[in-house]
C-alpha cells in the first residue's frame, strides 16, 4: 500500500553539520521531488529506483537552493514500504528549512515522530516489537544496549515471542478439540497434557517476565548501589572506578543533590552508580533519611558493593548492616559484593571478598571485572532474550496472569469453552507486543519515542 | 587523482537521529566497505556506482553492527574527486562510533576538518573560493547569506574573479610586448592605452574592495544603530520592531553586557539591532562612556536609526546630535534614517523621516519594510557580486594596492620590464583568492573553518 498523503522531515539529526538528508515518503514523493530537481544543464530529470542522481533544487519560481543527491526507494522496497525519496542536501539550518517549505508547499505535509517508521509497521514492513527496537537501536549507546536492540529487531526475541504464540495457539486448540469431542472419550486432549503444557508454557512467561530486570538494567545502565558505614571509603571507591574511564563518565541530568549518580561503560556494559550516604542508625531523623535512601537504592540496584574499612574489625555491627540490607531486598535479582577497602592499611584477615584500596588504585580493576562477569553470566543465562520494554514487560505480565486464570480453571474442573475465554486472553496480550493486536493508543505512545525523521 | 590515505568520518550533525551518514574518500573506500557489508542472506557484496544497496554491516569477527543503505561513487565523479562511499546508518551515536571504528581498525584514518572539500579543491571538483562558499553555504541561516553563498559557489563571483584575471592578464601581455617591441615604435602598446586598462581595471577591484562591507554585513546580519536622547523611546522601538518576529529573534551570546544586541530576518535579510545608550555630553564620565559607545556602533553600522520625542521641538540641540554622528562616521557607507517616535502623542510638523509609534505600533512596518529596500538597492548597484570573505577582502586590497604601484610605475616613466612586476604581484594576491596560488597556511586557515565531515 503507498499512503496518499506524502510526508516529509529532515532524517539526520538536528543542527548543522556537512550534509543533513531530507525524507519523503507517500504517492507523491517521486513526482513532488522531481517537479524541484534539475540537472546541471538545467533539464528535469526522472528519478530511478536506488539511483543516486546528483541535481539542483530549484524553486517554483527558478531560484536555485542547493545542489543535492538524490536517491529514490521504489514501493515496496523502501524503508516505510511507500514510495520514498532521500535528498542529501548541504547540512544549512537555512537549506534544511527551505527544502522543506518547498515540498510543503508542494503538498506533502510534516513528518510526526515516528511517522515513518509507523508506515513501516503499517506497511508490514516490521513488526511492532521491531519499530520499538528501531527507537532503541537510535537510542543505544554501549555494547550491551546495542545488541539488546539489534536481538530485538533481528533475532531471538521475535523467535521466542513466536513460538509462545504458537504454543498458546496449540493449547487453545487441544482445549476445542475436547471441546468438540465432549460427549466422547478422547486421549490427546486429557488434562494432564493439558496441565503440563501449561506449565511449560508458564515457566517460559515468568522466566522473561524475570529477564526485565536485568534487560531493563541493560538498556538503563546497571544500578550499582555503594553502601557501607561512613568513612569506608565509599566516595572514593567511586572516583577510583571512575577515575580510569574518566573520559566517558557523564553526570546524569536530573538525579537529586543528594545522592550521586555517575554512568561508565566497561567492556560494552553500562552501569549507573549510586554513591548513597553512609549507613548508620541515628537518633538525628536527617540522617536516618540517608539511611533510607541508601536502602532504597540497594533495593533498586543490581550490583551491591558493600564497602567496609578493612582496619576496622569485622564483627557483629558490620554483620548486622549487611543482614538489615539483605532482610530488605529480594537478592534473588541482586549481586552482593564485600569491598574490603583501604588494604594498603596493615590490617588483620577478611571474610571472603574484594580486597581493595581506592586510594592507591589497588584491586579496583579485578572488582570491575567481577561485575562485568556476573552481569555477562545473568545475559547468558537468559540465552540474551530478555524483555527490555515496559510496555512488552506489562504485557507479558498480563499473558502470566492469563494463564494463571487457565489454571484455576483446569483446577475448578470448568468447560473448556470457559478455559479457551482466558487463553485467548493470553493471546490477545501477546499480540500487543508484536501488533498483531493495537490500538491507536498504544501505537501513538509507542511511535512518540522516536525522534522526528524516523 | 585517487587518494592513497582513505579517511572517514560523520558528515551529518553530530547527535542523535533518525540516520546518520558515514562517509569515506579515498582509494581503499570501496574495498574498505565490501569488506564489511553483507546481503541479507549473509554474502558478500559488490558495490555498483551510484547505486543505494541494502546491507548488513557485520564486524571481522561478524557480529552485527547495523543494517544500511550504501551507496558508491566512483572517482572522479563523487563529490571528493576520490572514490567515495557512504553509508546511511541509524542515528545512534553507539553505531555512528562502532561503524568509524571499524574503518579506522580496517586502515582508513578519520578526516580533518574540512578534509574531504579540501580533497574535491585538490582534485580540481572546485576552486578555492568555491570551496569556502560551501562553508558560506552550510552557516547560511537567512535567504541572503544563501544566495551569497550561491553566488560565490556557482555564479557571478567567480565570473568576475575570472574577467578581472583575465584583464590582469591581457595588461601584462601589452607591457610585455611593448617590453619586446622596445627599440621599434609600436601602436598597440602606447602609455595612453595601458593607462585606460588600468583605470578601468582598478575601478573595478575598488569597487569589489568596496562591496565588503555590505557583504560581509549581510553575511554576519546588517548592522543597525539605534542612536538618540534618553528617552527618545529606542528600546520600545527595539522592542516594537522585534515584536511581531519574536519567534525568530535570538539573542547573540558573547555580546557586552552594555549594548544589547538582537538580531531579526526580515524578508530574507538578517539585521542586527545594536540598542545604544542615550546620546547626552555629560559631566559623568561613566555616562560619557556610554555615548562613545553610541557613537561607536554608529560607526560599525549599515543603518543608523536616528530616534528623536517627536513631542520635544526639534532644535538646535537636536541638529547638533546630528551634527555630532554624521561628523564621526563615514556616511558613504551609511542610511541615517530619521524616527520621530511617540507620534501617538499630540505634537507639531515634523522634518521628513519615519513618524512611528513604537507603542501603539504605528508605522514600524513601514520603517521595516524601508530598511529592506535601501539594503536590497546596496545589492542591486553591485549586480549581486560582492566580497564576503574576509581573506578575500584582504587579498583585494594587496591586489588594488599593487595596481597603485603600477600605476605610479607608469607616472614614473618606469621600463615596463619593471612594471610588470607589480601586474605579477596584482595577479599573484588574485590567485590566492581562486586557489591558483596556495599555501599549507592559507588552507589549512581556509578548511579549519569547516566542520568534521565536509
Amino acid at each position: 500500500m503507498i499512503n496518499d498523503d506524502t510526508i516529509c522531515a529532515v532524517s539526520t539529526p538536528s543542527g548543522v553539520g556537512g550534509i543533513a538528508v531530507i525524507r519523503l515518503s507517500g504517492q507523491q514523493s517521486k513526482q513532488l521531488s522531481e517537479r524541484y530537481l534539475r540537472s546541471l544543464s538545467g533539464k528535469r530529470i526522472s528519478l530511478c529506483d536506488r539511483k543516486a542522481m546528483y541535481a539542483s533544487v530549484v524553486s517554483e519560481e527558478g531560484g536555485f537552493i542547493d545542489d543535492v543527491v538524490a536517491t529514490y526507494f521504489k514501493s515496496p522496497h523502501s524503508y516505510t514500504g511507500d514510495d520514498v525519496v532521500e535528498l542529501s542536501c548541504h547540512g544549512s539550518l537555512y537549506v534544511q528549512q527551505r527544502l522543506l517549505q518547498l515540498f510543503v508547499d508542494g503538498g506533502a505535509r510534516i513528518a510526526e515522530a515516528g511517522e515513518f517508521t509507523m508506515r513501516a509497521f503499517m506497511n508490514g514492513r516490521m513488526n511492532l516489537s521491531q519499530a520499538e527496537a528501531v527507537a532503541d537501536l537510535i537510542d543505544s549507546r554501549s555494547q550491551m544496549s546495542h545488541s539488546l536492540a539489534v536481538s530485538q529487531m533481528r533475532g531471538g526475541y521475535a523467535k521466542e515471542l513466536e513460538h509462545l504464540r504458537q504454543e498458546l495457539i496449540d493449547l487453545a486448540a487441544l482445549l476445542e478439540l475436547e471441546l468438540d469431542f465432549s460427549d466422547e472419550d478422547v486421549e490427546f486432549a486429557n488434562r494432564q497434557r493439558l496441565q503440563d503444557t501449561l506449565n511449560v508454557l508458564s515457566g517460559k512467561v515468568q522466566r522473561l517476565v524475570d529477564s526485565f530486570q536485568i534487560g531493563n538494567a541493560f538498556k538503563q545502565g546497571v544500578p550499582v548501589a555503594i553502601v557501607g558505614r561512613p568513612n569506608a571509603g565509599k566516595s572514593s571507591l567511586l572516583n577510583a572506578l571512575l577515575s580510569e574511564e574518566r573520559a566517558i563518565v557523564s553526570e546524569i541530568p536530573g538525579t537529586t543533590r543528594d545522592t550521586i549518580e555517575e554512568t561508565m561503560t566497561i567492556d560494552g556494559i553500562t552501569f549507573r552508580f549510586i554513591d548513597t550516604a553512609g549507613l548508620r542508625h541515628s537518633a538525628d531523623p536527617i540522617e536516618n533519611m540517608g539511611f533510607e535512601r541508601a536502602i532504597r537504592s540497594a533495593q533498586q540496584a543490581r550490583i551491591i558493593l558493600f564497602v567496609r574499612n578493612v582496619t576496622v574489625p569485622f564483627d557483629a555491627l558490620a554483620m548486622d548492616d549487611i543482614a538489615y540490607i539483605t532482610d530488605r531486598c529480594d537478592m534473588n535479582n541482586k549481586h552482593l559484593f564485600f569491598v574490603h577497602n583501604k588494604c594498603d592499611i596493615p590490617h588483620d584477615s577478611t571474610p571472603p571478598g574484594h580486597i581493595v584500596s581506592a586510594k592507591e588504585g589497588i584491586g579496583v580493576e579485578e572488582l570491575k571485572q567481577s561485575m562485568v562477569k556476573v552481569i555477562r553470566n545473568d545475559v547468558d543465562r537468559n540465552d540474551g532474550v530478555m524483555l527490555t520494554n515496559m510496555r512488552h514487560y506489562e504485557a507479558m505480565q498480563k499473558v502470566l496472569a492469563a494463564l494463571g486464570e487457565v489454571q484455576k480453571d483446569l483446577d475448578a474442573d470448568l468447560s473448556p469453552d470457559l478455559v479457551v475465554i482466558n487463553l485467548r486472553d493470553a493471546l490477545y496480550h501477546l499480540g500487543t507486543i508484536t501488533g498483531t493486536v493495537t490500538s491507536e493508543d498504544v501505537l501513538s505512545s509507542v511511535f512518540s519515542r522516536f525522534c522526528i525523521g524516523k
